[in-house]
């Protein structure tokens, strides 16, 4: 079999060997030598040559819990349709692993040249969410697991100026708060995106994919990556918990609800039927609050640790009792909670929170690096978020132990039909 | 019910008080007059006060594929055992998540330091491992999921000197190497630990509850954190890929085997059921390789990227047929292929791999900052891991896209028996 491939016509060898000669080479004195030997030996056709244009296969049957194997649930080729009319990854549950990429257009890049990008990174979206490899996919073995990838792009104010759009009145930094402490490490950007899948390898495929898309049209500011518990370690549907302990999500916004639509989806312009991101990096310092007691900690938040209840109920999801107080008159759930201070009488004001834990290394001797990548989706930042945030901003226990220090908008095109592009709305 | 809570007598009001108004108040005008608030109110006894005693249920029915769930197969209570003759995280089939963790000494610690924290850390990691909170665990709930967790301690010639031990001769940096670009911000350590698990917020949590311990006895030198695929991504025993594509891990020692036994455990000493870790941080430049197609990054291991078969067969654990020729006389698998050159003739001449994924925030505009934890274990790292890695020096075309960044050796000591602890054979 091996001689047979050999005998095959030896395309390739001249390229090889143009790559091999004129690459940098890295001090390695045999390294001439192979590359002459290299370029001169006919090319073995790759038996899997196929690879790149059949992967669909594993992701066509997938899209259900119930794995194809014996005695295991297999995900990885679960797949969330990548075309609609909203971008994937708002409404998709939450997938294990999260890394939002910002990244900042290069000078010479103009609307034809955003149009020309977008084009590509939706195609790259497409297929890769769909387990087929991107075009010029250089590892399409790395992209047939797809396990619920999505991918989500979202504008900053520079390229909604460069497209010749007009951005939304909230599109642009947050007003100031108290509390913030911002690094411009993590400052605004131009062009955001979402990549998430419940498996990291897919994860980092898919990136580098979509960033060589950006080469020449853009610098990567910052990457943040975030995660919560893999898929099956519980029951799917289970609330998170954040580095605190805390059960985090549960009064939240539910997809496929009419709230939801009304308050997420952008009604009208080239938005409609997109939304905004606020994406907020909260460190969490672990080490003052762990010397809190647990009762402390959870009048804190007015939700008890154990399974996320209410401090007047017993269930995760019991509706809270402002009104209860104890013998001595005080509020049970205390004013000065997170739960009493993030609700607002205003039903209006409520957004969608997608957020994820992130720990990196500690740092000068401190013992962790950790807190949250919040993130929410919202229809409008400015009548949504800005008046919660400004509430926990004046009061807010939670505040002792959390210090916001990344902080950026970004203005959410809504989703393509396919032979389409994300962004052809505000583009087109 | 709340009130019920509320009548019960006010213990805990006083520390929290203390903590409040002493911690350091970060600039929030409304925390002292909360804090005053707070410590006057009685606590409310928290409903979850069990779950630090009694989290046991859900691993004790573990260690099985099959989870308790209806429509999904739950692994979050799966374990791997802690005790035994050698330490878990070796032998055990990869987790999906890695950190290690490099600790320095302080100047003060002893050799009965060294017990202390040997004990403790044994203590914390035989807990956690079973899904039950740490001593003193302030956030139990996030431990109740260990998802096959294991903690692995490895020893420096710093700490063996400390315990006033004989190091194994093989203890130390490596032999300098050609290839080697070694950053000083991934040197060797005085304690290596080894946290795995197949759920990331479990590592998190573990790490944390360790470092807790480890506080007034050491500094963090490094954290290093990799990944492979997700648990139920693919069939479990799939070989993993790494960032190249390539799979990567096919002809490896195998656990449960004479020869594994034989060529991983030490034989004797204190170092007896323990083994070595080599662990070489190997920068892998996707740019460059991305440029070379695919039959010569083949050639460049001597193996497909489909399914890793070697150039002369079809199926991944096909013997590879180094005396094949081409038509034209040169052997089918390169000699100098990574295969050719990593294999040697000289049985005694493996090591057992247990390498992860890593890639991080791509720095000064490259596209990529990633790679591989190469991780080996191995009885004696002079006879077994140096010849391997002195022959791919001298030349293995893989070098051309692969940098050794960073490189360390630890003695693994053995496991320990309930009530024992890890590093009691060098300091008991
Ligand atoms: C590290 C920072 C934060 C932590 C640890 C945190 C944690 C929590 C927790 C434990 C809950 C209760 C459970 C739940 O309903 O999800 C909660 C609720 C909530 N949080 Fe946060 N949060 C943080 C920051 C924020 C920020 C920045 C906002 C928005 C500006 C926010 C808005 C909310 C809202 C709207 C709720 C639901 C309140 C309700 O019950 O109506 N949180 N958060
Ligand atoms: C980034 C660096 C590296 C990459 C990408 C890499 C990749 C691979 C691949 C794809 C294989 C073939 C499949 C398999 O049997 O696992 C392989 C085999 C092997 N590698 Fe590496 N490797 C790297 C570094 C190293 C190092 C540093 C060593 C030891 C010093 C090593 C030792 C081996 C051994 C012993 C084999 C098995 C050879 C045999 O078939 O007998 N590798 N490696």
């Amino acid at each position: 079999m091996a001689n047979d491939q050999d005998a095959s016509p030896g395309r390739g060898g001249l390229s090889r060997r143009r790559l091999l000669l004129g690459g940098a080479v890295a001090g390695v004195g045999a390294v001439t030598a192979i590359a002459a030997d290299l370029a001169l030996r006919p090319p073995a056709p790759s038996a899997s040559g196929g690879v790149a244009t059949e992967p669909a296969a594993e992701s066509a049957a997938a899209t259900s819990d119930s794995g194809s194997a014996a005695s295991e649930s297999l995900h990885g080729g679960n797949t969330v349709p990548f075309y609609g009319r909203h971008q994937a990854g708002i409404a998709t549950e939450p997938q294990a692993h999260v890394t939002y990429v910002s990244l900042t257009l290069l000078d010479h890049v103009d609307r034809a040249a955003l149009t020309r990008l977008m084009r590509l990174l939706t195609d790259d979206a497409a297929r890769l969410t769909q387990g087929r490899p991107a075009l010029a996919d250089s590892e399409p073995e790395l992209g047939t697991a797809p396990a619920r990838l999505t991918v989500t792009f979202g504008f900053g104010p520079g390229f909604i100026a460069r497209a010749g759009g007009v951005a939304p009145d909230w599109l642009g930094p947050l007003p100031p708060f108290g509390i913030d402490r911002l690094d411009p490490a993590w400052a605004e950007g131009d062009l955001l995106i979402q990549v998430a899948s419940d498996d990291a390898l897919t994860r980092a495929h898919a990136i580098r994919m979509l960033l060589k898309d950006t080469r020449t049209f853009a610098s990567v500011g910052w990457t943040q990556a975030g995660f919560r518990r893999a898929r099956g370690t519980e029951q799917s549907g289970t609330t998170m918990r954040n580095l605190f302990g805390q059960v985090d999500g549960t009064v939240n916004l539910t997809p496929g609800t009419d709230d939801f639509d009304e308050l997420v989806w952008c009604p009208d312009g080239w938005l409609a039927g997109g939304t905004s991101l606020v994406l907020r990096r909260i460190q969490m310092n672990l080490d003052t609050w762990d010397r809190l007691d647990r009762g402390g900690r959870e009048q804190s938040v007015g939700r008890f640790l154990s399974n996320g209840a209410p401090l007047t109920g017993s269930g995760e999801h019991d509706e809270p009792d402002f009104t209860a107080t104890t013998p001595i008159g005080f509020p049970v759930i205390p004013e000065f909670s997170h739960l009493a201070r993030a609700r607002s009488e205003n039903a209006k004001e409520r957004i969608f929170r997608r957020g994820y834990n992130y720990d990196e290394t500690p740092l000068g001797g401190s013992v962790s690096n950790s807190g949250l990548l919040f993130a929410s989706f919202q229809a409008d930042v400015t009548a949504q978020f800005v008046p919660i945030q400004r509430r926990l901003d004046e009061l807010d226990l939670l505040n002792e132990w959390t210090t916001p220090i990344g902080s950026s908008v970004f203005a959410v095109p809504p989703g393509c039909a396919e032979g389409g592009f994300v962004g052809e709305t505000l583009l087109g």
